[in-house]
């Protein structure tokens, strides 16, 4: 291994302040940073987040990668990234590679760890994730004690999340985005309408929060990263 | 309400750089800081993690937080910490609580939370939790794309473990200390041996990793702050 280093670093729900001092302080020391963009030429989100950090010095590459359900296209986007920075690193750069929220829990950069583990020297910096900073955010705790907390995606089906809900006291349904009526209809049967919250883009400029879900309109068009938290031993403002 | 508002600070899992540039700047600017100490005229570890941060001018208040099953005994500590927050508030102070790890999540600031919501102005700072930082300290993902996380407790019992395990693809198995022989048991049995890490203390100094959890003896005194990470998806190093 040359003395390159790979750095993959969480931003955070999207907050410039609530990156990590240590990742703000890495930021300001790589040689090349890796930003994912959703779309071809388009802006990268996790980029904006922590531009105020970056140091003159950094080279920033943007890199697309395709949302599609096209399997091969989307392995051979991220073969093509791991390559080009394992490269990167094998030339004895400091590289990071930044990710929304957790770099752990839902994000692209597994796709990259996959490639790369025992490869290159790897140093994983946590981010705080959405839902935290939901809970947060909407003064709406997640679980305590001997309770347990289910992290779901609603696009894996009503049953599954149905299950999630009468097992776990806190359910996180991430992914809400098209699916929201269904799953309202869900909290609706199961009693949980007065124990959920619904919030996108938390701690953005463009935050939304719903702290009654009752308020969605039918059919009302969502943000994309729509988030609704369940703690059935909470109760949101409907009860107040 | 005064002007006087109360903040809720995750420190995160240990390391001193891994709170979020928004609580580090907050500790700078504070009059009071609670802080919570396990044992009376113990030391407060969370304490001990932000104190680079803390402006000179902070009043800095260690509380004792009893463990114990005596919920009486609990009930008046928290009864009384928060009326102590509660006054400081009303006197125009900005006033800090600290937590281990996020503050939304198994900890003692909810119950905080219970007493003082609506009566004062508050806000929570989220914290990366102990098991984002584990994932990332052993390169050891969660959960992605379709799949879902749970996080339990293993003061909640067998049975319950049980079935997490069967129906998530990754689970976080806090609170292992005095029961490891019985969970690794767990795994052995549902074949998950080879898909699960141990770590306690992530990120601090007295850091203790177990890639491999046939390599802990048994009857071994592990960390209090012992958590298992399992993803089915994902082998740790006796597989390579």
């Amino acid at each position: 291994m040359s003395n390159g280093k790979l750095y993959a670093i969480g931003t955070g729900p999207g907050a410039s302040d609530l990156i990590t001092v240590r990742a703000a302080r890495l930021l300001d020391t790589l040689d090349v940073l890796y930003a994912p963009a959703s779309r071809k030429g388009g802006d990268s989100l996790a980029l904006s987040i922590v531009r105020e950090y970056i140091g003159k010095q950094v080279l920033i590459k943007e890199r697309h990668f395709p949302m599609t359900n096209d399997v091969e296209q989307k392995q051979r986007a991220w073969d093509e990234v791991a390559y080009e920075i394992e490269s990167d690193v094998n030339l004895g750069k400091q590289v990071g590679f930044i990710t929304l929220g957790d770099s752990m829990l839902f994000s692209t950069w597994v796709f990259l760890l996959e490639r790369l583990n025992h490869k290159v020297d790897i140093d994983i910096i946590p981010g705080i994730t959405s839902f935290s900073c939901i809970a947060s955010r909407a003064n709406f705790p997640l679980c305590m004690e001997q309770q347990s907390l289910a992290v779901m995606s609603c696009t894996a089906g009503i049953e599954v999340l149905r299950r999630a809900l009468e097992q776990h006291e806190a359910v996180v349904l991430m992914k809400v985005y098209g699916r929201f009526d269904k799953v309202r209809q869900l909290l609706k049967e199961q009693g949980l309408l007065q124990h959920a919250v619904l919030m996108a883009n938390a701690s953005m400029d463009n935050e939304v929060y719903y702290p009654d879900l009752t308020q969605v309109g039918d059919g009302e068009a969502l943000p994309y990263f729509s988030t609704i938290i369940v703690n059935r031993n909470w109760t949101n403002v409907i009860a107040h």
